[in-house]
């Protein structure tokens, strides 16, 4: 079973074209019959006639059976692939906003409509992480899923721990090179990989769990004195999504900075480059690396999964139907670093116990175990200037 | 479709054990009807009724549509895989030796019989590079794929770099470990990873070539200088088989010990742990890290083999259907480290460039470029004592 796929491709950014790239090297089986664009003004570098403006000229061509979805705007991209799944279509989406927050319901479109709609590209840009939880873990319990989701914000990082750039000029430097975005607030605020971490649980625990439910704190409040603190204790600090099995029945998922010690392998995933370490009771530590943005990893992971469509492959979901009862948790405590310049705040947040406290005028932190649960309550207060926490592993 | 499977398992060593021990734990719609082993004296963990003798019994039970293959002998192992494979019963094999000796047969075998053959557990224990290779890389240019393949000489590596034991203590820890065996040529030789090396190369480029042809150059010649050498300069000697494209043609295999610098990322893989490195067109750089043996890491590799096999699955080796004339070489220049004694082996092997030397008493060295095809002709001479090949990235 080999079908002949003619794909409507919406969006022709840095990823649409790295596929338009792959695609014409390959004799695939496939063909390209339409991109739809928003700017019909912009010059293009392929023929007038591969654009559209209009979706429905591509969503209800019977002759396009297979969708591709490469646009930034998630409620527009939703509205795109939905109705592509119901209209018998089957689609390839990298749109990890879209995908993390109608998760249920575009699972619920495939069953229903006998539909397929794969993302490996969504995740971790190059990385094969998704094809591996649903075909090679899929008989495995997982202790934990971790790792560098975000490429920009790890760019920013190790330009900070490796060349001694300030915070802001870093981030500069990321936009200047394409890795960040004019507002970076999705990928230093740890929404991207929080996206990420939520379309990963469904895989790897059967979980399906809102965005908004899951913590995420970004590095964006880092001062030079983090970075000072870090450097002293051979430490780097890491974004890093969390998602670990605490019980026989309870997940915690969470995005928070990290203080990575040089044992830890995620402390030698630099700049672009994504990581992801899944933990597995049998297979143990596995980890997989790679470029984790950009037009040709990206696209490579989309050529991918428009390839496996020819063979109708489908994720199964498969963790969720033998779910076992397991769901998610925020009842789990962390150690944490913490610095603050309110002492009341500390009251508040209720730390379980301090193992450190340091003060000086400038300056101060506190070392100490708080639950998830208060910081996910408190993270209007945490997440505001004066403020940086990061996780000690 | 998921089919039940009822499995016959040949051998009950460390793998054998590890795998029940995962089964037990699970509902996967699959049982072990029994195991054949050798030594019927020796006192087993499970009932007597589940062990036999007689492979007979197993390759004639009607009952039983599965073969779990996981003894030492590659011999017995390709006469019993064979016979399997013939009767119309699928096959799961962790044993690399068999499988690059005789892949060619085993591939056609498949084909004449509609039977299936896997064996991820062959190729780097836990790590599932060859499903990779199959089912996400089945449409990308692969510029080469190299890495650390074998845990056994890779551990002793690690004690001798970062603990600065001398080869035989180290080598010696390994074997009391388990991690070697009592004759430790099939690992420290590079015999291990060159037949893996000829595994992958089947899925990564459709290369069917004879573990023979492949030059191998292991470790165990390994001196204090060398070791000193590779220390003064930043570098660790690890174990590396690599397979490359040097052009549209031609694919390069061989196996070498490789001085290594800490930017790259096998430079970090240690003790038993492997890693493999995959450059793709466009993918980039990707890499897979993982326990490389033992009991529960095969283990694993083999359950998701045989829970593969419930859903009919197979490798299809597309890259060799689509091979394109693609055929191996040995025509390529390398750049070595060549620790030697006899001062008329240097015209003999006919560096082409000479960067480099070093004369004293009891140490001379040259570093300089060499072609591949002069290697193996010089096999038996440069594979005495006395010498130290190393490649130099």
């Amino acid at each position: 079973m080999n079908n002949k796929l003619t794909l409507g491709i919406f969006g022709f950014g840095v990823v649409g074209q790295g596929l338009h790239d792959i695609i014409k090297t390959k004799n695939l089986n496939l063909a390209i019959k339409r991109f739809v664009i928003k700017h019909p003004e912009k010059k293009r570098t392929l023929p007038a006639e591969l654009f559209t403006t209009d979706a429905n000229a591509v969503l209800d061509d019977p002759e396009i059976n297979t969708i591709v979805e490469l646009i930034d705007d998630a409620d527009a991209a939703f509205d795109i692939v939905s109705r592509a799944l119901q209209s018998g279509k089957n689609v390839v989406s990298a749109n990890k906003k879209m995908i993390a927050t109608h998760l249920a319901e575009l699972i619920a479109l495939q069953h229903e409509h006998g539909t397929s709609l794969l993302y490996e590209g969504a995740v971790c840009g190059s990385i094969p992480i998704i094809r591996n939880l649903e075909e090679y873990y899929d008989n495995e319990l997982l202790h934990a899923v971790t790792g560098i989701f975000n490429g920009s914000s790890n760019y920013i990082l190790s330009k900070i721990f490796n060349e001694n750039l300030p915070y802001a000029t870093a981030l500069r430097q990321a936009q200047d090179l394409g890795f960040a975005e004019t507002d970076p607030t999705l990928d230093v605020g740890g929404f991207d990989p929080k996206f990420k971490l939520a379309i990963v649980a469904s895989h790897a625990y059967g979980l399906y769990v809102s965005p908004e439910a899951i913590l995420n704190i970004g590095i964006d409040k880092l001062s030079a004195s983090d970075i000072q603190f870090a450097r002293e204790k051979n430490f780097k600090i890491k974004l890093i999504p969390t998602a670990r099995e605490i019980n026989d029945t309870s997940v915690v998922l969470y995005v928070m900075p990290k203080l990575v010690s040089p044992e830890n392998i995620l402390y030698n995933v630099e700049n672009e480059y994504n990581g992801v370490l899944v933990k597995a009771a049998f297979a143990d530590e596995q980890f997989f690396y790679g470029k984790g943005a950009g037009g040709h990893p990206t696209g490579s992971a989309v050529l991918s999964d428009i390839a496996a469509l020819r063979y109708g492959y489908r994720y199964e979901y498969k963790k969720h139907i033998d779910a076992n009862g397991i769901a998610y948790s925020t009842d789990w405590e962390l150690e944490v670093y913490l610095r603050y310049e309110d002492e009341n705040l500390i009251e508040r947040l209720g730390f379980t116990s301090i193992s450190e406290r340091y003060y000086a005028e400038n300056y101060k932190y506190i070392i100490g175990k708080i639950k998830l649960d208060n910081i996910l309550k408190n993270r209007a207060v945490i997440d505001q200037k004066g403020l940086f926490i990061a996780e000690i592993a």
